[in-house]
């Protein structure tokens, strides 16, 4: 992993390139942590969704084939921030020590990002971000894409969204076709988000796309129409870790069982730089929707349902929610039921990083274009999916895989060379 | 209901027999309860399945025209026990105010009972018991039964087994056929318990049968044989109405996700008779393997897992689980999940009950016999059912529907005359 | 008790009137049916501080002497209001139907109250309230207090501030003296409250006041040198009922072990009005402020302190508090404690009123002038008291009642006449 | 720490021995663990309340005057239980590491100890012990203490019991007396269990004792006659670190604010050695009593009281406690609280081991004798105090400081030369 000979000489393996747009961000780090460890044999699979049934039955590219890369607006390094995580335990130090080589050698592929609109939390953040036209942005962002891709002799870069959450973007409809999208990027149009600048970026070159942030990324119809133009297959939004994986686990009890809720109330409190820029109450909205969708879906609109999160420095990592959930049953019978949930975000999340950036890279591999809905169990707000309900997101990835298991992989069919014609 | 004029016109409608084992105690007399209020139109039917999607596709026997019966232990009158429910608040004062006139009719149709080899702690509770050969006693519950059908021109009746817990019946393999059953019977085996000795009486005589509590009931293979033999629909044992059903709906989300847990700690704390009954030990055992098996088929068996069960006498109905998981995700990090499950016993069972005879008898009207897994999702040790899931459950229960949904309903084939001939 | 027969000749014991500023709120219509039903002997005293050690050793005035009036700005009947409470259980509806002749006579002494400067959560309430001059109101206040205390030959009137919590006033050092209050009165300052409206008319009047909500009410300096001057005991204010109880109760704990406390999260959901008022950000302030300071003064200011506040309708009259603390120990290792607190608001808060008024008056008694340190315990903001350690609050109410149990009760000294003469 | 060359030239502090029974464990690790951090300046004092106000106004033996020996039935080292203690976090291996050197010192001082009479549990942990008459085992244990003060030329050694939970001893009234117990000794009593045989070394030696545990120790009679008769401190039992500390700051207020409790259920699960000596039923009892009767003492006796302790080994030195409250309040209305606790038993209790000896050596220089009752609240079951009010126990406390404080140390008074004549 990382290294060069190796990586030009395992021609029989697929050779997945990663490119994490948030790439010092804690969940990034994490997620090239233990990518590392996984591939150099320190660490199990522990938390990973394609190392179980139904998942190991697909012919998955390997952790040990990814290599990666990506960017990022803070000036630091994967090992520093490793480093810094590992003194509140996660990942341990005993494993960064043992991958820490490797970080170094990531860093190289590190590039300078932008932060354009994303927010005045999130430009506290940054210490140094592209600006400029968005033309100009998108053309930067493409050519380091293309450059990596290029140097590592890649068979395949998957995107993936890891940034911090930009504040909600208002009148979508305003880039609902790909016409007025590229319409308002070649007028400097001052909302469109950086989230959606890496998506355009993404989907015009060809590269499978991830969003696992709450930010707008590829949600806007203009962008659908580029993947599905451009026969690239994308997914999103918001990556379902904690409390919301809970909800949709629990509610769908609730309603089957014909139990009328009457509040469900939520309150997470964590400590890490995603609860420090959601303390921004501009920052916390998109965040705060697609957590509380979820419910009215599976239990109705009809009861009071809130969501709260609060930023407590002390939790560093942790995340730990409170739910309060007040029902009534036969006889008008009020009940209750309250769970606290304390994870670890880095630990939760990480995983699922790798899980997606191997499930679209076999989507694009068969040829598929689009959203995925496969893969709505990974996501609070799967694009394209209105089931909330756990158990049946996963009956839809189990039916993906009885679907492609056991098969010789075919040759993806025929692709419409890109917009940029640079592949 | 319970209304002779109404009962004997009512010739279009289904007329079902609930005969409840246990009919005085806090899950019959709420079955009761509520079966007449929602008859009367003063109690809407929130908690019932059956009056939701998918169930509400099937023509099931409505509540409206249930007649109860039963048999008990104690002397005292089903209004008695309904008002002294009532100053805990479940079921509330005013609907068994609006109902009582029915209650007391429904006492002429509860006969006295047998608690034979039930263990101490049920003996306690007995005012008067059917005694002597098991033939005796058999022959005596199917009088009953036969008597109480031929007085209300029942077009079925369903014995529901709701009566205290009974100890672990160990060497179930001497009752693995029906030969051995019935030679038990004969020598007056010492160990059979009453459940069993009611099973085999509906069962001998055409009932449809459920046991809703953990005691040994249907479960045993000669019953089984008895069942299929004469066609009959049975399906137990231990509904599944608290812990156990949040259990089997968060349990499995761990596995999907790949998560080890570590250790599930569950402690349960109710203050009801059966919580007296389960404090005395020997009757707990069977609750709690059936409360402990459901997790380790889904997270398999390399967990520690506990479930304790304590009597605490100031929570009248009232039942309160506090369960801790300890679980291990990617890098090892250790995280935990708690929840507390405040629940109404009598609020969470009653309505369950109500659904398990409406869905039974529609299996009989379809000629159905033995046991009837899509009923699954009801009960903590579905009877050939190995899958715990609670959505694969209803998942089970909505392919049922799908297959009988909107079909005329069929006559049911010719069944085999019963044993006994005196239907 | 409000049987006007036995109460003029009742001589001996001490006739104590009971005026209650929002007398149609929860709390006062509570704190009412609480004293009738225990008056009349169909409720026992459970909740109230007064009726066991060390207080019953003190010669307080009887709650069968007591006798109630109040102002309210709604148009209803406390009948009515206590028939609303009942259906949720707190009170019963059988205490409220027991005393329901007695709630119909106190209607009568309910006058029309002010809600001048409330903020409009409050007005939003209001169905007509006493508008004009500022010493108009305190005209009219006085006015219906007189007739009150007048018409029943009262020793004495109480008058306890319920009412809705108003925004916290700003500035308040233009109120520091007497001779300030008086001169923004005349002014008809837009910015002095109901509540302290209230205050000086009690005070100016002679008669004790209590303060029972986080309003600011006598708090100002001016009303305090009215009190001292014309010899009037008067406290506040916020009552402690629920969730910060519980913190001065747990929080001398860590800081006597030496733990290090670095987060205290509470997150509070209610569901009566006066969680619909607490809504309003605005009204919400002056609360969060007294429920957060009680911890800095015990554990130092060093730590993350939050308090929320959520209005959730279903719960009703049911206050729910999850407190999430996460301290640090020996070997700097990490630990937490959580605690939900599930408390009726009415059935906690009821009592403390009737105690506050037997206690205040019994320092009327005595002489005592000025804001009453030993009722600290009593209020999450002690007025002139930094003791927020419940023990050592419970302490100086202890050391009271050494000070004055078995005395035969003196005289009270000379009081100077106040400021109206129409005593 | 442990350095000759600075120990015997320290001349002006004072020096005290540190002899902890079952120096192998993780309590008695921590604690030498944590003096020799705190020593080198690597360990802030979290965690000790000595080393806050009110206590750091006496002047009391430095903790780097510390010099520790003990006794253990285990073959092991402390480096080696450290280390694995250190993988589960507490201490932590940075600290550890630290102290390695001074720890392998320490292990010379650590003899080879009995555990007669301790029940099967412990006898399991027993690599070799000290077995014999008991008389002979005495002997040996006042052998290995005056060899130990003799050669670290110590002040003054203080005895600890820090060794696993013994089987509660019956019918204590055989050793009320000095007399009946040295008889008892003689005879070689077969129910005398290896704590109280310490005890008695100790005591009979002329060094102060504390039990830190719910085993027998110094709280039988004879052993009571014996401190005094010596003029020796010593003070137990069952140190108060978890749950029942939580328990003794909570109850009061229920108390003070005269709610009426109905039910609290505790219950326990944790996970090291401890935790596997308690799920030894017999083990288990002694320390469930002394959990359960501090709520009786201050609640009175007429609530459901139960206290559960369970072993979950995937916890490890993590103790967490889940209690549930129930209890009503005015109008009998129904509330609830729980909490859960979630502490690290050595980052707990390893602390307290060093105020103790602190603080008894402090009595002993003072010239006190027999029971300590202002140590009160560090115990489940203080010797000779009714007291379990947390806060009472702390101002009982605070009481003994005040009376301490500043004073220039007066000589301790002539003790009566002990038993052995060897000192």
């Amino acid at each position: 992993m990382g290294n060069s000979t190796i990586d030009t000489e395992s021609s029989g393996a697929d050779r997945t390139g990663v490119w994490l747009v948030g790439a010092y961000g804690n969940v990034a780090t994490s997620a090239i942590v233990g990518a590392c460890a996984v591939a150099d044999g320190v660490l199990d699979t522990t938390g990973m969704v394609t190392e179980r049934p139904p998942c190991t039955e697909l012919e998955l590219p390997s952790v040990e084939g990814f290599v990666f890369g990506g960017h990022d607006i803070r000036e630091t390094t994967i090992l520093t921030q490793a480093k810094k995580m590992a003194q509140d335990g996660t990942p341990n130090p005993a494993i960064v020590e043992a991958v820490a080589d490797e970080l170094e050698a990531i860093d190289q592929a590190v590039e300078r990002g932008t932060a354009i609109n994303c927010g005045n939390a999130v430009d506290t953040l940054a210490d140094e971000t592209v600006d400029g036209d968005l033309t100009g942005i998108i053309d930067e962002i493409q050519a380091d894409l293309r450059s990596f891709r290029d140097r590592h002799a890649l068979d395949r870069v998957v995107l993936v969204n890891l940034a911090s959450t930009e504040p909600t973007l208002e009148g979508t409809e305003q880039y609902a076709t790909l016409e007025r999208f590229e319409t308002a990027l070649e007028a400097n149009d001052p909302a469109l988000p950086a989230s959606s600048l890496y998506a355009y970026a993404a989907l015009d070159a060809g590269y499978p796309y991830i969003n696992f942030t709450p930010s707008t990324g590829g949600s806007l119809g203009g962008l659908a129409e580029l993947a599905e133009q451009n026969g690239v297959p994308h997914m999103g939004r918001d990556a379902k870790t904690g409390e919301t994986l809970i909800k949709t686990a629990l509610g769908p009890m609730f309603a089957a069982r014909n139990l009328d809720v009457l509040s469900w109330e939520g309150h997470n409190i964590l400590g890490n730089t995603d609860g420090k820029v959601l303390d921004d109450e501009e920052n916390k909205a998109g965040k705060l929707a697609s957590k509380g969708d979820v419910l009215d879906s599976i239990l109705g609109e009809t009861f009071h349902n809130r969501v709260r999160i609060d930023y407590t420095p002390s939790l560093g990592d942790r995340k730990t929610a409170w739910d309060y959930i007040h029902f009534r049953g036969f006889f008008e019978t009020e009940m209750k039921m309250q769970f606290t949930w304390e994870g670890s975000d880095s630990a939760l999340a990480a995983p699922l990083v790798l899980d997606l950036v191997r499930l679209i890279a076999h989507a694009d591999k068969h040829g598929l274009a689009g959203t995925q809905p496969h893969l709505a169990s990974f996501f609070k707000s799967p694009a394209d999916v209105d089931e909330h309900d756990l158990s049946k997101q996963f009956a839809m990835l189990s039916e993906y895989v009885d679907r492609y298991a056991d098969d010789s992989v075919e040759q993806s069919p025929p692709r419409k060379p890109p917009a940029g014609e640079w592949l």
